[in-house]
């Protein structure tokens, strides 16, 4: 029997709790009664709350009874913030169960099949299998690690900058890709600067409430100089705020920090290792980093970034750092560059050709 | 009567000319008898050969009595090196001509149009003139301007990087993306560097054949401090180099590229806009600048630049520089580098994302 249409609608399920089930995974799941009908659906959307199993087999109710659970993930064998689904599935009564993976967390990690089969159901395993790891990426790679899923994201120009030679940045991208940004932000557990960026911009560092509760705010700072009237620590009602620092980081700063109501997480070492350590601890699947290039840098070397998202805009900005593609431009602002007019991409072989047409100044 | 069809196809054969026509245009022409049946076809290969209107009329040779001249350009009213075309079309008797586009060389500049009506023809102006004006963006720029059209070409990383710290940028981009800039390098009259891009990198900088003969190889050097084994100088036989300066440039090194026979033009300021101008007299419709970020950075300040091909490669390369995207990522080879896994790229309003995986270096 091909359950892949099955497995496909159990995925899209799944995806509805994209954002919001972390530290869990994203599980969607329905129950066919024993002539094969659609009985019952379910997916998981917020730790704490029913897993997908779980909703599916009740809205199937006494009909689940001879059918079959298709889920996108092994159901789970112990007791957590919920009981293990297995009890649930074995109670129901199902006849069969059908799995995309087997579950990475140790306290699953086959035990919910082996405990299946043991009670006399059939278990396939293995139906969509890739379709539901990539789903789940973050989760897999957090419980495998020990630490979220890493994603990196800049926006710069045509020319490799993303700010001008006086600082300016605001804005080499324009409002779409701004918005792109908050949703992405949407799909992850926390967002993180580092001391630098907060000083230079500022940042409100919030999906525009495309999550809710909003990604949970993060600095990374050694130092621990930070501008207590940034706006991070000035919306604590919009979303939730956390400083991470090393054992480096001076008791009068930290106490500061204490004083103005701002949580602080001390790691063993101020890296961008110890930090997502410290936000695994916390129940983060994925981390977007939205830092400067020194940041960025260290979380590319120490193995903290999966994934790279950069917006390329079509403007040029130059600068005297000699290997980038441009020198002086003599631009003190960002309205000032040049606008290139996008005439066509091109894969060639791995590179992406662009190439653009070279259009006047918007402000002459 | 709708033309169209006609002058595509008349553009069409201009553009077997691409890459070999300067300082003239691309023309392409056909003619048709006076029941409208095709009778010849021609189009301008190379400065000095006959014109497209010639070749087809002869092509169509006496059949062109009485029918129709397609021609993507204004015929010729005046004696160059070839006699003027208004003379050939008027003694082929045909009784129409449908032109794309006036030329607007100024010695042409409507004349053509103006002495075929004035001969009782009926002249048809502007169809497909869009696309014929495209077509000759370059030579139309060259008129206009007296500079040859600037296409600005670089490699580069995903974080905007040409090099790493260290000078090392062999090779950024990959085999499908060199051989295009090859075909690019066909397409144009002259390919420039700097002589730093020179002392750094030695490049051959010609199209490999794609165009006969090689595109004008020319070094702008104010210092005229130039390594003379560089293979430019090295391979006078497959292609011709230029090296121009200024007045600044010491007599005693100009003496030694004269006694090493290297081509010389001496500018009157060593600058970019007095390079094109130099370009121009010596009939380039079309260059490319393959020089380092200085160098390229006058040329857009100067505007003479119109276009740009950025060759984006699924790369990082870091560095220090702090206003790019990423810092230090302790490279010393470009085989050391992260490489990417494309994830697609999109359109954000006017930006590109470009979605990527980090995986494994490919030299671990």
């Amino acid at each position: 029997m091909n359950w892949r249409p099955q497995m496909e609608r159990a995925l899209a399920l799944a995806a509805l709790g994209a954002g919001t089930t972390s530290p869990n995974p994203m599980v969607g799941a329905l129950v066919l009664d024993q002539d094969g009908q659609l009985v019952g659906e379910g997916y998981h959307c917020r730790a704490g709350e029913p897993h997908a199993e779980v909703m599916a087999l009740a809205q199937a109710a006494g009909r689940a009874r001879g059918g079959t659970l298709v889920v996108t993930l092994e159901p789970c064998c112990h007791q957590g913030r919920t009981p293990p689904c297995c009890d649930a599935v074995l109670a129901a009564g199902v006849a069969r169960v059908v799995v995309a993976m087997a579950d990475p967390d140790p306290r699953v990690a086959g035990g919910g099949i082996a405990r299946l089969r043991a009670a006399g159901l059939e278990v396939v395993v293995g139906v969509a299998e890739l379709e539901a790891a990539r789903l789940n990426q973050a989760f897999v790679h957090r419980v495998r690690s020990g630490r979220p899923w890493g994603l990196l994201k800049w926006a710069m120009s045509l020319d490799g900058r993303t700010a001008l030679p006086n600082d300016e940045s605001q804005w080499i991208s324009g409002p779409l890709a701004r918005q792109w940004v908050h949703r992405l932000r949407g799909r992850c557990d926390a967002v993180i600067v580092g001391g630098g960026t907060l000083r230079a911009d500022d940042p409100l560092l919030t999906s525009r409430g495309a999550r809710t509760p909003e990604p949970l705010r993060v600095v990374l700072s050694c130092s621990l100089d930070l501008p207590v009237a940034a706006q991070i620590f000035q919306s604590e009602g919009v979303a939730a705020t956390l400083v991470a620092h090393g054992p480096e980081a001076s008791r009068a700063a930290q106490e500061r920090l204490d004083r103005l109501g701002i949580e602080r997480l001390q790691l063993p070492q101020c890296t961008p290792l110890g930090l997502l350590e410290g936000l695994a601890g916390r129940g983060c699947n994925q981390v977007l980093w939205e830092c400067g290039p020194t940041l960025a840098a260290a979380a590319v070397r120490q193995g903290c970034v999966q994934q790279v998202a950069a917006v390329i805009a079509p403007t040029l900005l130059g600068g005297e750092p000699a290997r980038t593609p441009l020198g002086r431009l003599d631009l003190t602002r960002i309205s000032e560059a040049p606008r290139l007019i996008s005439q066509g991409w091109h894969p060639l072989g791995p590179d992406l050709l662009w190439l653009h047409a070279l259009g006047p100044a918007s402000d002459p």
